[in-house]
């Protein structure tokens, strides 16, 4: 088959930019930076944002919502902060017709608007700890705008919590970071992640530690999926949040904030996709398996229409398409190109032979299997097919996170992959003389992997990769 | 019991107020006119949210997302769109640190962005109908700004179809109103409402017809809850829509929009509220059951981290308060200001009896249950109380809604509720009389609730009210 993308091995942005456009995910909107989510893309990111919100209730978190427009004396109130969102602000100066007394902004993010709430809401240690999610748009003017990756506009959940102590706020930020968005980027999206540890120079603005999942696309390019960060007491003082313990004394809360945002539909799409299209993981298809009637004849379309209803019962997501305006070979491309993972193709003489043929977008060989067996082998396809693309994106992980023994060693090793590189060897300097070549430290991580509490304890290597 | 509300006789916008602060439901922004969701706000609304997504998908809409961010000038392509929604305009005129060229607009809603996709995404036939939805928040600069009801930004869905024929797109509007808005407003927030067409006056800017859900609140004001809009062709004009048809003429669309928002959620607090607090629908109740520890003592929590578990089992959405620090009698006082439908309330000596004491929002007496039959008639009596709230709202409407046979009645009725005057006798001229009283035509109906496709025919009635 001809193919209708520019190979990967060719032009890889360029290829990005195609499946986007030709399986009908998203586009550019008129405002420079800003995106518009088409139906099959968003119906990704609801499958996506339920995994992950299940995730997040599990911890006790609760959703809310908070305004869009914040004071922008608020960002003021705490430096680094206020420093780090400057240039990228959307500024609105005028509302109903007049010109605003004091210019607001569209939220960046939400720290400063939340936490004027926490100061009202949190007074004793029973309110604690406060644990709040929303799912929200954020505005981030963006100079060199990506779909997906680098939008002026983009959605996301950002989660902000309140605890009594340190040690609490610590281990809530590294659940959040494990057993909410490793286990669904595991999980869901099929991608393998390094969790560790930001530097100093790539924390989040305001916070003391940031941690994040890191992704390697599959150009060897690194992709930070989340970021979950302790805060420390520093917005609490910005915003005078205390609560009153046991004995009747004060103290400022110790805080968390996390999130992901549709930046993982982009890292879905370049772990997965191949020369051919998407290949959407099964768990996040928002239809699993298409049944394709290949050429119509006696029976052959009230067949498909029957094993549509039978996967339907077994639960799985399907399609009918009995298209007969489209040539057979167009339809498939088309749904090679949106990623449906498993396609039913059925015509009179697989009908006649009682069989149907499979074809699945994460293997490469065509099958045939009997119709009285399609409504349970297809599920267990689906679950197989997930843990293959898991496989597949581990692999060529592995092929490609090297070890380095010097700072240019692993600039050598970062142009298609990772290197792990002591940090000890690394340090601020050599981190700065990668960041002139275009390189960075993604991640501090540990052999054993446990979380990185002393960045110059031994054993902790920094993960360097190019980034997008 | 002392009330901790002021008596909706007494003052009925002031309960509001409180018992929107006290249910915790949410709070007023720091900018003016924008609101906090709090966590039990947002979950009834999640709820609501999903049984209205479910009943939109069943039309074949799919959700999509299109950017906050709108040229200016596209508003200025439709004439009297941008007449009806300058005056609400918030305006970003800086980006990144620098003054934007073109100013941009916070969307006050999506017909121009939506449409100028829908420009390119649609050329056949075979491309329509067009069905897109998007869940999204909306700026509206208002200066009278009241939680809920009219707030500077607010949550809404708002769905955008094309149709190749202005039949289609009529019935489009009319299924919407009836089968998604009224139908999930009637079974989910168990309230009735009046269907009906809005008159020139009150249309939407930009639609040739725009169709209401009108509902009575508690004190016989009108609320509109939700509007379904025929957009003709004027949108697909001033965007160029245009598709072939199957003898391959080319024909602008015909188009419509329509959209539910937070102000549902006022709608819910006013129609069932009491003295007491919030009333909340068992079907939209984040907590449908909570059962109280109302004294210690041997095995009771125990029984009632059974009864938690039974009920899960079956289905109730159930907590447990067994919360020692507080009096039991302000727990009680708390439940019923959320709304929670019912409560079970377990001591020593109910453990004892083998039955638990019953108290239910929708009803005035308590009940007691045998122990071995919470698990099975909880189930119904949330099922009960549902209809119970939508008959004692209906029986309200129905006291409260009177025929007049002149402007000067329907202006003395509409003093507490609804008058029915005929159009033919109230006509654009007493619409605009009662306008100067403060009273408006919420929309016209048909006596036989068939909808008013000619507002001058016999048997059409305009239904006037004071709304919010």
């Amino acid at each position: 088959m001809s193919s209708v993308l520019v190979p990967q091995e060719q032009d890889f942005p360029r290829w990005y930019q195609e499946v986007i456009a030709k399986a009908q995910l998203a586009e550019n909107g008129p405002v420079r930076g800003t995106m518009v989510i088409r139906p099959w893309g968003y119906a990704i990111w609801e499958l996506l944002q339920a995994a992950i919100d299940e995730r997040i209730k599990a911890t006790g978190a609760r959703n809310a919502y908070f305004p869009l427009l914040i004071p922008e004396a608020f960002l003021h109130r705490e430096a680094e902060h206020v420093e780090g969102f400057s240039p990228e602000l959307a500024v609105v100066t005028h509302g109903g017709g007049k010109e605003l007394e004091e210019p607001v902004v569209v939220r960046p993010t939400s720290e400063t608007i939340v936490n004027s709430s926490f100061a009202r809401w949190i007074s004793s240690y029973r309110d604690l700890p406060m644990l709040v999610n929303q799912w929200a748009n954020v505005v981030r003017w963006e100079l060199r705008p990506r779909l997906f990756l680098r939008t002026s506009e983009f959605l996301w959940q950002e989660g902000h919590t309140a605890h009594a102590t340190e040690v609490q706020a610590h281990a809530f930020a590294l659940r959040i970071l494990t057993e909410v968005y490793a286990d669904a980027m595991i999980e869901e999206l099929a991608i393998p992640i390094y969790q560790g540890r930001k530097t100093e120079r790539e924390k989040f603005a305001g916070a003391d530690v940031s941690w994040s999942c890191e992704g390697m696309m599959r150009d060897g390019k690194a992709l930070q999926m989340g970021t979950s960060h302790e805060l420390g007491q520093n917005f609490a003082r910005a915003f005078n949040i205390q609560f009153t313990d046991r004995d009747g004394r004060q103290h400022h809360v110790w805080q968390t904030s996390w999130g992901v945002s549709t930046r993982l539909i982009g890292a879905m799409i370049m772990v997965h996709g191949d020369d051919h299209g998407l290949r959407v993981p099964p768990r996040l298809a928002p239809i699993q398996a298409v049944v394709l009637v290949a050429r119509a004849g006696e029976g052959v379309t009230e067949a498909a229409t029957r094993l549509v209803e039978e996967l339907e019962r077994a639960g799985v997501r399907v399609e009918l398409d009995d298209n007969a305006e489209v040539s057979v070979g167009r339809r498939i491309v088309d749904h090679e190109l949106r990623g449906v993972p498993i396609r039913l193709e059925l015509g009179p003489r697989d009908l006649a032979a009682g069989q149907v043929v499979i074809a699945r977008r994460a293997r490469t060989e065509k099958e045939t299997v009997a119709l009285h067996h399609v409504a349970a082998e297809i599920p267990k396809m689906l679950v197989d097919d997930q843990a293959a693309l898991l496989a597949q994106a581990t692999a060529r992980r592995g092929e490609r996170t090297r070890s380095a023994q010097s700072v240019d060693e692993a600039r050598e090793l970062a142009s298609d992959g990772f290197a792990r590189l002591p940090w000890r060897v690394c340090g601020t300097e050599g981190e700065e003389r990668l960041a002139q070549a275009g390189i960075s430290v993604r991640c501090l991580v540990r052999e054993d992997g446990a979380p990185v509490t002393d960045p110059d304890a031994d054993g902790v290597d920094a993960l360097v990769g190019r980034a997008y």
